[in-house]
């Protein structure tokens, strides 16, 4: 293996399915899995979860949410389902936030690593669309954290 | 119109060119264009350019790009084109941040909104993928800024 292959063997990746049903207005997000966590270097104690956001936010729709903690393990299995009610054209204005996060001793959440996703171009068409998603460390984000 | 699509109807984006030559391993970003621009309120004579970061970064390849700065309008006709050396297994780990920018007065560089994306399902065999990417403000990044 080269250098950058073998560095970036274990790229940690969150599994999810997305789905909009016209008739009902409704978008929903699946939570599947999280795999190659053990690049989070974190202790076997320690919980995990992950916050979703569609953004940007409208005032009348719930917008965050968060799976419940979970023991971090290689892979995590979340198995958890959020729905928003949305316009198809409000829909395709937003975008698709998710961090995997860890509560801190003081209480204080913190997200480790994310993937975003554009919906501008969301064509879920009643059938759930499932892929695998490469989550991003926060620590590349050193421009945003300067601002 | 509602509240929600009011708002929400001038959602800035990128539209990006993605390619990957599997022949000479080569990973290629066309920046086309960006549009509603005018939803950063920024003065007429500001300048604005897009940085386009491969990350994780390696230490054998150079995974950051700068377009040259434009004059803010509406629609900004980018026509860049950057190329990457790269295994195909190791693009598959990687996510392309992309970020329209600002340089402040005292030459440091603001992110204004950016779009991410994974590059794990990455199949653009041979030809030009073209799409167009919701940009999502900075702000709504408070809890990475806060970290």
């Amino acid at each position: 293996l080269s250098y950058e292959e073998s560095t970036s063997a274990g790229c940690a990746q969150i599994s999810l399915g997305l789905k909009y049903d016209a008739t009902e207005k409704c978008f929903t997000v699946f939570l599947l899995q999280l795999s190659s966590c053990t690049t989070f270097s974190l202790p076997a104690d320690q919980k995990i979860h992950v916050r979703v956001a569609v953004l940007p936010c409208s005032e009348t729709t719930r917008c965050l949410f968060r799976t419940t903690g979970t023991l971090v393990r290689d892979t995590v299995n979340l198995n958890e389902v959020f729905s928003l009610h949305m316009s198809y054209s409000s829909l395709r204005q937003k975008t698709l936030r998710v961090d995997v996060c860890v509560t801190s001793n003081l209480g204080r959440e913190e997200g480790l690593a994310g993937a975003q996703i554009s919906l501008a171009d969301a064509n879920y068409s009643g059938e759930r669309c499932t892929k695998c998603y490469n989550l991003l460390s926060h620590i590349y984000m050193p421009e945003i954290t300067s601002k």
